[in-house]
């Protein structure tokens, strides 16, 4: 039959990253494409005596029904850590636990974007909260960024002629694709922009951990006084990504709608997942974890770093961020980096163009997106002089 | 600040059902409102024995991310599930795995409804696809119901005075609220309508295996030669809800739509989860477990259907299910069931009104719904003897 495919469904295609990735699922591939944690970050031992614990003493809560807000015990230990940790949760914020901070982008986007609706996004952005907005009919509006973020000038002036942007999509630290992390003058004034032209804000903050050097900024959520920030987080960096848990917290009198979206998408997060969580926040010592993690990613980011500044065509410059899993690299003017990406694959190394990440079709971008925590570090080495083999003979010395 | 929900939003309630069966956490209330599998329904053993093993074998598989498809090995077990023992693929379908049959309604409604369409459904029916449709602005057009199955002259005058109806929503065993089965001849009847008016069907199918007497009705998929039926079943009722695994089928060149619609939404279902599904398929006997849910469900409801023909007030009809979990009963005309529920509440009996499944609000109903799988064989009858006092009292002997 002829589908009658929804407007809203009928221009969106399969993620260019994923379909990189599947290619790139052949082991003959320097994998430097995905946004993996290493295979080695996983506290297995833990996952393992915790998921055996719960299955033993509490079966039937694992595998009944639940709430669809969250595990009760895991939303009270996620106020704690939003409170404490994070500097995330207000006195009149409240938290919902979501599959993956993916379902976050989707459940705000049901709750706040009539079709047609501008969101307001760093350019370039994460392609999966981008084509999530797409998916609900959105018009991106891209504001480019700078070393220390979003350009502020930029961001007022798309709020004066979007007045119908009421959503501001950002990633503050360590920012997926581009590395970059906003500073704390930035985060201030955005606020004040949001304040000044009655929007909300989305802080997606999947990487905050995942710090290397220099010192943390506080949230954009620690400055709300309106409730007009949601903030998101997800385990999927500091435990496991296949577990799907993430969390939000946003003002109490937006929870109840976000909540009644999660009931129409998925009912609840799988519980067992949830009790996980809970228990691994409980048992197990979060920041020596995380300081495992930072180590392992810290000398993974060095290497690849001290490999392009020694091996590559000085005409690419990149961004030397301080955590996270990328790293941006931008190719002289005029070049073509789709075609440098299918070059690099045809060497064994795959990247992603930077067109990906570009929040409509026609920005121009001569970048490509390095990842340094799926390869190992001999993948890493190897694959960085591959790739500047390839930028010496485009580019010259 | 005053937020801009979306007008989706704007309009949707928690879920009626959900906010009963928040009220009924006591365990004074005696619980035939919910729709959960009875406690002691969970293969406990079998699933702590293949989690133990997942994460000695496979811990990194079972903790990184995975493709939006569903992982591999499931998928092909689905294949088999569905082609042996549910006829429900055809050769030009493919499966998709969704965290819980829940979001396969989400999917699907991404992808065929615009704002504004029609879906037809049946009248009454299962509260969290009506509230997922609404979700996307759906109009939602009810086709009443008979003993067995939907009104056929009633859908082909809904199909032909809503000609932008494209979604036709149908659960044709057990189905949610009513207990009713679609005979195999209303379900050719009904495809053929499909046919001569291009419509989808989307076939929900979650309790299918839960039958008690009678002999199996082949699916609608099963006549589908066009393409235009979904699929859609979940582990819920036959392995565990709390893990949010559901699976749907549909031809391929639908799958990519939803694909895309589905990494939008999760990325991908829970991994672990999604391998105990395999396991579970691969290693333990689901014939004889399903056997074991058969014999303790088919008491439960003969127990509630004898204590509702021996107890009840004459004047209060109700259906007779050949599986499923739900029987519908109908109060006299002119009764009023949100009021019998508050006093079946106030006797420690949560049942859930009729009203909360009809497609639009208006639509009367004098019925209410009772489960018989959640509640104990004890609490059955001293609930059906509860409210059986309350119909005499108020409907006569």
């Amino acid at each position: 039959m002829n589908y009658p495919f929804s407007e809203r469904i009928k221009a969106m295609q399969p993620s260019a990253i994923r379909e990189i990735l599947k290619a790139t699922a052949d082991p003959a591939i320097i994998p430097l494409a995905a946004g993996n944690p290493a295979p080695d970050a996983f506290p297995v031992d833990e996952v393992r005596r915790i998921t055996a614990d719960i299955l033993r003493e509490s079966p039937v809560e694992a595998l009944q029904y639940s709430v669809t807000e969250g595990h009760p015990p895991l939303r009270a230990a996620l106020r704690e850590l939003l409170a404490l940790r994070y500097c995330a949760l207000g006195a009149e914020d409240d938290v919902l636990v979501t599959t993956g901070a993916q379902q976050c982008m989707d459940l705000i986007a049901r709750c706040f974007l009539n079709e047609g609706a501008a969101v307001i996004c760093e350019n370039p952005s994460f392609i999966g909260s981008l084509n999530c907005f797409r998916s609900y009919r959105a018009r991106l509006i891209g504001v480019g960024m700078e070393e220390d973020g979003i350009r502020v000038e930029a961001l007022e002036q798309a709020l004066q002629s979007n007045p119908d942007a009421r959503l501001i999509y950002l990633i503050p630290n360590f920012q997926n694709p581009s590395g970059i992390t906003m500073s704390a003058e930035k985060r201030r004034a955005v606020y004040a922009l949001a304040q000044r032209y009655d929007a909300i804000i989305v802080e997606d903050n999947p990487y905050g951990d995942l710090r290397y050097h220099g010192s943390d900024v506080p949230p954009i959520k620690s400055l709300d006084v309106d409730g007009r920030v949601i903030y998101c987080g997800s385990f999927s960096k500091i435990l496991s990504p296949g577990i799907r848990v993430g969390f939000l917290s946003a003002n109490k009198a937006v929870l109840p709608k976000l909540t009644v979206a999660k009931q129409c998408a998925d009912v609840h997060t799988a519980i067992l997942m949830q009790m996980l969580c809970h228990r691994f926040l409980l048992e197990c010592d979060l920041t020596a974890h995380i300081a495992r993690l930072r180590a392992s990613y810290s000398a993974r980011l060095a290497l690849m770093l001290s490999g392009i500044d020694t091996q590559w065509s000085s005409a690419v410059r990149h961004t030397s961020p301080e955590g996270g899993l990328f790293v941006w690299c931008t190719l002289p003017a005029g070049a073509d980096a789709m075609d440098f990406c299918a070059r690099a694959l045809k060497r064994s190394v795959a990247v992603v163009p930077g067109s990906a990440f570009m929040c409509n079709e026609g920005d121009e971008t001569t970048a490509v997106r390095l990842n340094f925590t799926t390869p190992s570090v001999p993948k890493i080495k190897e694959g960085v002089e591959l790739l500047g083999a390839l930028t010496k003979e485009l580019y010259g010395a």
